[in-house]
């Protein structure tokens, strides 16, 4: 199997799925609970805190685990909405943000909030400018993400967030689902005060995730209940699923720079083979994140031309995974106001560390193949 | 270790961790990707989908897979809230409920809406007569749990039911995370709209469960995005975490009626040998479910007598472990209206249809011995 398709989703590192079992299995006393074994649970329950803030760069309490990175934009978007309403009702966001951003803001719209969706350049950056355009005394929220889940294109969130950090009313968030590993933000330098992460995104598991806050904000939590999570996020802890995660994460960042290193390589090798294919264009930024490449094939529908890779068992997707059932077209690549022709037959190959050069060499083998198969059979 | 805290949560069943890790490992493409991987995840999502709602006796539709306990409670009582406030902004939910309930409930109230919580008996139980009582015109939800996590009481659910199925506009949400496995409830004949249940406390995985409602129930998402679970609960599919659920639903509803039997007989045999040892008052009704037994020691700090035990290795606890780090007193024992000495010395044996007769004597012994070591230290 070749899988390009680590946006969507990534296969568990196998020590990731051996630290979940044995956690599972043996420290699977509820934390709360006041017996010795329950404190020995929550002692290993702040020791995975307090790793996963070093690799994050932030402090114990600023770590609130999550169920993923749905939750985690949910969490940040409605909670900062519902929370400081009192403030003002105006929120900001950008036009190719994830659906569980995007439809997190329609959802307040429907409360009464007052929501500007920003437009992006063709290659769907957000120009800073509009950002600063758009802020207003009554603005209590800006939310873009990192690296656009698409594309691939980077935002300049150091930029937006020196503009939000202006407005002292104002929270920005950032959406770093598809960005975790691949470009660094930091909540002090960036002056991002909700920062999402998901865990399956880099092969750890599903279920898992955080939301990095800044310990002063404070939200309406999406979950009440037992006081965990320091209030803001209600639940007996998944452990197991958060030392997992704390798992992937060391993966992800030791060697960071010759993974980094090794998925520009991969990109570049790629961009090139797309290059030389005639009726192939490449709709990702040349200075995009370095896993995630996106082309179109115009006149060729892309569920066709990935049914067909399947059959050679290589996995590629068209847009996302999460707005994938809806029809045809981007809703990205519409923002970015590529021509229609490109905009309903885009595909994304999304790379992890460890797929090899020789795999992607295979698809772009297999991909000529069906695009000439695909031609013959459609009679051209 | 005898580990008699079951109701904070239970250990895994060996094969409900294979089936995750196999599934984690094997079938880990994102069920919402076009590609064949994909397609075949998404079979295997509808399967299980499938089993879950065999087991539970609904329509696969009516099972929308959570994180847990927690947000299946807070889904259904700001979700309600939220979609049907222009219908009425009234609450009904009892005093007894589990924090998850009742902290919604609060944040409920800080957005606007007006919460009735009904009083119990000295036994927990509600009277369907207060609910008569307190249903209005504006009422859209009722929320009252099947059984009582602190003293095992079971609440007439049927008849509350068939009380707010006289209101058109009302929902009846039932959180069942305690019940589950130990009594029978059914959305259909106890016209329940909405029903929490859990997967860590009957042997499943921490963040897995399911919120069941019926399939004509509208409600506002607490997680906005992809569309999945019907549009109700966005985020990629934690399939191996549910395909443990329903495993762990096998092992709960297979001979069902002898493992309840097997509880029963432990609690009985419990019941007996507590009401001998003097000092000692049972605080759970006769007729409670079979997994529970509450019990006070008035005069002896509860966390002293759990520590004691924890060093034989024996581990029960005080209160819920939700709710174990808030002060001394048991707002569940509060509301019943027993002595401050009783409140404040509760102590919770929660059994697993795993434990043993022999484990619970040795338990017996050793709460006698406890009690003795201690009232030596305490030089009576």
């Amino acid at each position: 199997m070749i899988y390009l398709d680590n946006s969507a989703t990534t296969q568990p590192h196998p020590e990731v799925l051996e630290s979940y079992k044995k956690v599972a299995d043996k420290f699977f006393a509820n934390p709360s609970s006041v017996h010795r074994f329950g404190s020995e649970v929550e002692r290993l329950l702040q020791q995975t805190r307090n790793q996963a803030a070093e690799w994050f760069g932030v402090q114990p309490k600023e770590v609130i685990f999550t169920s993923g990175g749905t939750e985690g934009n949910n969490m940040a978007i409605k909670g900062i909405a519902l929370m400081h309403q009192s403030r003002g009702k105006h929120l900001i966001t950008s036009q190719v943000e994830h659906p569980s951003v995007i439809e997190a803001f329609r959802a307040m719209e429907s409360l009464g909030f007052d929501v500007t969706y920003l437009p992006v350049d063709s290659e769907g950056k957000v120009n800073p400018q509009d950002v600063s355009e758009a802020m207003r005394e009554d603005t209590i929220l800006v939310s873009i993400m990192s690296v656009n889940n698409e594309l691939g294109t980077i935002q300049p969130i150091q930029e937006i967030g020196g503009i939000v950090n202006e407005y002292p009313k104002a929270f920005f968030h950032v959406d770093h689902v598809q960005g975790l590993g691949k470009i660094d933000v930091s909540l002090n330098k960036d002056h991002i005060d909700l920062c999402t992460v998901s865990g399956h995104k880099v092969h750890g598991l599903k279920g898992t995730g955080a939301l990095l806050m800044k310990q002063e904000v404070l939200l309406f939590p999406l979950l009440h209940g037992g006081g965990q999570e320091q209030e803001k996020r209600a639940g007996t802890e998944n452990l197991p699923g958060s030392v997992a995660f704390v798992k992937a994460l060391r993966f992800l960042f030791e060697d960071q720079e010759k993974k980094r290193n090794h998925l520009n390589q991969l990109r570049e090798s790629l961009w090139n083979e797309l290059q030389e294919i005639e009726g192939v264009f490449i709709n990702s930024p040349k200075n995009g994140a370095p896993h995630i490449l996106n082309f179109s094939v115009p006149g060729f529908k892309p569920e066709v031309l990935i049914h067909t890779l399947s059959e050679r068992d290589i996995y590629i997707s068209t847009k996302s995974a999460c707005s994938s059932k809806q029809p045809d077209v981007s809703a990205v690549l519409k923002a970015c106001n590529v021509d229609r022709e490109r905009t309903t037959s885009a595909l994304r190959v999304s790379m992890s560390y460890t797929n090899t050069e020789e795999e992607l060499m295979t698809f772009v083998q297999a991909l000529k193949a069906s695009i000439e198969q695909l031609q013959v059979t459609m009679g051209r």
